[in-house]
């Protein structure tokens, strides 16, 4: 096993920056297998302090303050973009430019327009590149795809998705800046769609196909409220909560609906997928269990199965620890760089690219638009 | 206590007369204290060999084979309508013309103006009515209605209910005829929309209020199916599944599904509601359970609460066994009987009324509408 | 169908007597092919007030106040045996000596002694004789019971079993009269050995055969209460909690225990069988659902079932309302009334029989037994 | 921040050496304010092929083979005993004698005698010690310590635990050898207890004190396999099953299982708590649960509260993501690891040290004499 060092620039320090390099410090521990060995080269965020405070911790080599300049350093292999949803576009562009693999958090971009120019530049420019939509590998997750590839629930007829959360019901909470960049329009692009229900999107694409048509509704619970860059109140641009009717190009039916007004859920995402034969339900909350029926089973002891995604033959679990014994959350970001690392050793894909992301992007604007003019709308 | 006998007279014996006729017998039973007492007059239904089976089963008096017959019966002091939608409006006509009281199985009607006409004859003949939405009497439900009544809950944010079978799935199941007049328009007027919908709408209304505008797609999977009045393969008109999104009048926003080709749930109604203190969950599946969370406990041990609505302090429960043993479907009518037989005493209105059930089909109506046009729709 | 009356002497009007005279007033409904059909003839109580009022509220026909009375008329097929447990031996004695049937509550009698004498007194008199041990009928047990005897376990390991309640934590609650003679150790005969443990021994028998040998342990947390009867605070005679390890003759291990101090249960009778092949789970909280593992099914979508028990072709449930509506608790006592008419005709005996329930007193006289001496004691 | 090496020598590169290096690796990242950082000095075993292939995962900076190589090393701080049981003893002594820091797998030794001696060697030595038990550090388990600790529950009437697996009941299964010494009698000391019942009673002590006297029962259901030393089929020494019943020093009773042959069951360690005012329960396969009850909450809304344990004031959890966002097993090591590098700090004790470990090994003992002898028996 001759290592291979993986540098990475990582943009950002935030929730995200921690999950990912996590991923990275941790991947080949568990994938000894893998040649590439990520290098925590330099982090980069405008507030020196902060950044060598998360360099210290983390092991980043250097700090950078200017993404330009970390761009141009000929020793980064690959470019983590896990700033605000309003850089990605540009850091992705400049990146691709200079021939860096690119791993950029979800949402792609803020809109298709921008999305369009970000899957243009990956490919004019033939580097490598992902993005974070990081649930397909919770191991209940790729089961779930798994067992639908294997055709055992037959035909789809219904899909159904929620992610519910409720720590935005404070009217007192103010919006944007660093922490809140999230509630902000211009940092953020949209509120719970770009947020929660792209990731709903982005695993029921992979686990169903294309959507075709859809129906939605937005709210903005809360009209006003301070802005931390401004310091005044000022109008709420993002969506509080969004739902939407699809219909996929396969002929099933979906109900998708995110909101963050949803008292006593954390980051409650599930979803639930009816077959002719089988079916499948999943939950966030409980991420180590997938509960699936199947309708050929003998009559007297036919019922929802609770499977505890822990036994070694299921998906990634040989990697941890044994039988019983269930992981968190972190690890489906190890997961993912565990085969995004095999990709470049075996030239095999490992989605979401940013094209995939992009036709997430697409559903996402869609439904924007259905909530405003109240029309059917195609993706 | 000086009994009074109630002369029950009534129409049909399919599932829902027998759901009925063991609430008429048992309702003295466990409310001791009510004056009324029904008496299993008669039951009618065209084929007599049948009817009277059923009569002796149960204990009716007498059998008849022609409603019209049962109507014209001085002895009878309430019309029970169990028979299939396309009957209610005619039989609801004609006994309120003869100054009957009305039981009527839900939906009300096939239509928004077939239920015009029979809310107006009621309300004309001046007759007690009520219509057989049962859940609003499971004690978990009841029980959820007081938390709102009380404020439990604040503003509330989102209402989602979803009513999931799996009993059509089959290609091979005829329509029509006795067994199967759910699965043909003609009887039944629609298919999900008012067999299962008209459910989790007359909830909604009664726990939040009226619902102000909706948009919905309705799915035929089978198109085709043999009938078994003709014996040919026919067009199935009815809707197999149907989803709408919809606003509430204060506010909420909501979703609703309903399908019969959700493997794995055999009669799968639930609701949540969010609110901003608190949130209520509820699952058919498990009726005699509520969850509730609240905001307002403390951080280290707050979570979603389990309610085994058992205690003898909760709504009907003193009625029946102690602390920990549950009842289970059957008992929401014999609350809904009991109810009814109170507010012959206290001339307090028991609902649902017709008219409280003709709003359950005016949405209905929009459901159905909107899904053939695409667009939102008011109620 | 030419029915049959079976007149019924009910002596106790207690919980007991409200859940069998349900019964008898709703087994003909759901069981019509029956020929027998019980006839409420009389019940009897010392207190003719409370007794009349029973009576009518159940449709009794006539009350007595002196149980040998109600044995001597030749009007009363069948004695039914709702009061505390010291009356037990000597009602059935006098009842069995009359040649009436006997319905008696559990447990059978206070002691061994008590019950071989019982026993001994229904063989003489070759009359039908049957004790309320109520769980084998929830159908989900009876469904565990078929899955066992089919052979689907394989060889049974482990069996535990646990009756928890909270009812009697406070120290202010008082002992003995009506309401609590459970908690009197001259009406009780034991505490909740007798009245708990006694149904996890009768379902652990019918289910895994007999036990061999037994290691107890008892507490009273409270040592005196005020006695109802005498007005003066006394000892408390019963044990309050109760734990056993035991094993089958058949050499599985088992654990059992019961306590009316366990915050939270209010009738938490649970148990798990684990096999070679496969487990089995039961939950009395939510006693329409059977958890099942079975090792043999496919790796990947392994994992504990949960059976909503409502389906027409699991046991008893044809009876009821279609697939996904639940019974009650009530509803086993029906299932058992229904076993005992079927039996007069078939001649099948329908248990547990007075000897069945011996068994399961000779093991919790092993269990009390042991508790005083430190000793693991035969059965 | 003056980071300051702990230089760790770990013996054993199995299960335990995986989880151990794990948490190592990844202290620091989220306990940034530790000053001590551990650094993976040295990995021993005997096979140095593997060893070398361990340190090369885990970047070890070096490989012995001969664990007395090891303790002589001037350059190691602690020692890490991850070796089977039969080897703590002699290890743990010699490392003590060299003033090496020992934090050492559970159980400590496979007897009371060992364990004393290794009690004494650490405490003349006066060297930190730890042992492994590390269910303590699972959020959710602390938070129970916490409210009990709180006196939430108040007077404890009874607890009950425990740990259920399946995995040794193919008779196919051989025994010892560097896989499977847990079934060996002489590596291992005892079958389940102390593998498995040793947790639930370390857990046990911690939230409820000192057991007084127990009554046990042990099986081997296997009485012979294949011996992977030997290369024959040898007895079973060890206990396949074990049950036992206690009583607390605070008066509180207790039942205790553990097994190898509970089918469905890979990892299932649950422990409940009933107190007079509140209950708790907690279950390994959902560990990021606690579940709790508390009487004093509104009877309208009183139930088994499901707390989630995510949220950043919760025991460990504001080290890791955000609300909703489930751990796992593996943190359970990272934060005994993070308590006993801050222990190094400020002086504090963090628990169980070898002399709490020796308290659950007497139990231990006394529950296996107690199965040979069939008494009761006294800690």
């Amino acid at each position: 096993m001759s290592a291979q060092p993986l540098n990475i620039g990582m943009i950002g320090y935030g929730f995200m920056g921690k999950a990912h390099s996590n991923a990275y410090a941790k991947v080949n521990h568990f994938f000894p297998e893998l040649k590439q060995k990520p290098v925590l080269k330099a982090v980069c965020a405008r507030n020196r302090d902060r950044a060598e405070t998360f360099a210290e911790t983390w092991g980043y080599e250097s700090v950078e303050t200017d993404w330009r300049q970390l761009i141009e350093r000929s020793d980064i292999d690959a470019i983590d973009i896990c700033s605000p949803n309003n850089t990605h576009r540009e850091i992705a562009l400049a990146a691709a430019e200079k021939g860096k693999m690119i791993l950029c958090e979800k949402p792609l971009a803020r809109n298709v327009a921008e999305g369009e120019e970000m899957v243009h530049a990956v490919e004019e420019a033939g580097v490598p590149n992902m993005v974070w939509y990081n649930y397909r590998r919770v191991p209940a997750v790729t089961l779930a795809k798994q067992l639908i590839d294997e055709g055992r629930l037959g035909k789809i007829f219904h899909y159904r998705a929620v992610f519910l959360q409720d720590w935005t019901i404070s009217a007192d909470l103010p919006q944007g800046g660093e922490a809140l960049w999230r509630l902000d329009i211009d940092a953020a692009g949209s509120g719970v769609t770009g947020d929660l229900l792209a990731h709903c999107i982005d695993t029921a694409i992979w686990l169903n196909g294309s959507l075709d048509s859809v129906t939605a509704m937005t709210e903005t619970f809360i009209k006003e409220r301070k802005h931390n860059l401004t310091g005044k109140v000022e109008k709420v641009g993002i969506d509080d909560a969004c739902a939407f009717l699809a219909r996929f190009r396969n002929g099933s039916l979906a109900t998708f609906e995110s909101t963050r007004y949803a008292r006593g859920h954390k980051a409650l995402y599930t979803f639930e997928i009816n077959g002719e034969h089988a079916s499948i339900k999943w939950d966030l909350h409980d991420l180590h269990r997938l509960e699936y029926f199947d309708h050929s089973d003998d009559s007297a002891v036919r019922g929802w199965r609770s499977i505890h995604v822990t036994d070694s033959d299921l998906p990634y679990m040989k990697r941890w620890w044994v039988p019983g014994l269930q992981i968190g959350y972190e690890h489906s970001f190890v997961h993912q760089v565990a085969d995004f690392l095999a990709s470049l050793e075996t030239g095999e894909v490992a989605g979401p690219t940013f094209k995939d992301a992009l036709e997430t992007q697409m559903v996402c604007e869609a439904v924007l638009n259905s909530a405003t003019t109240g029309q059917w709308t195609k993706v």
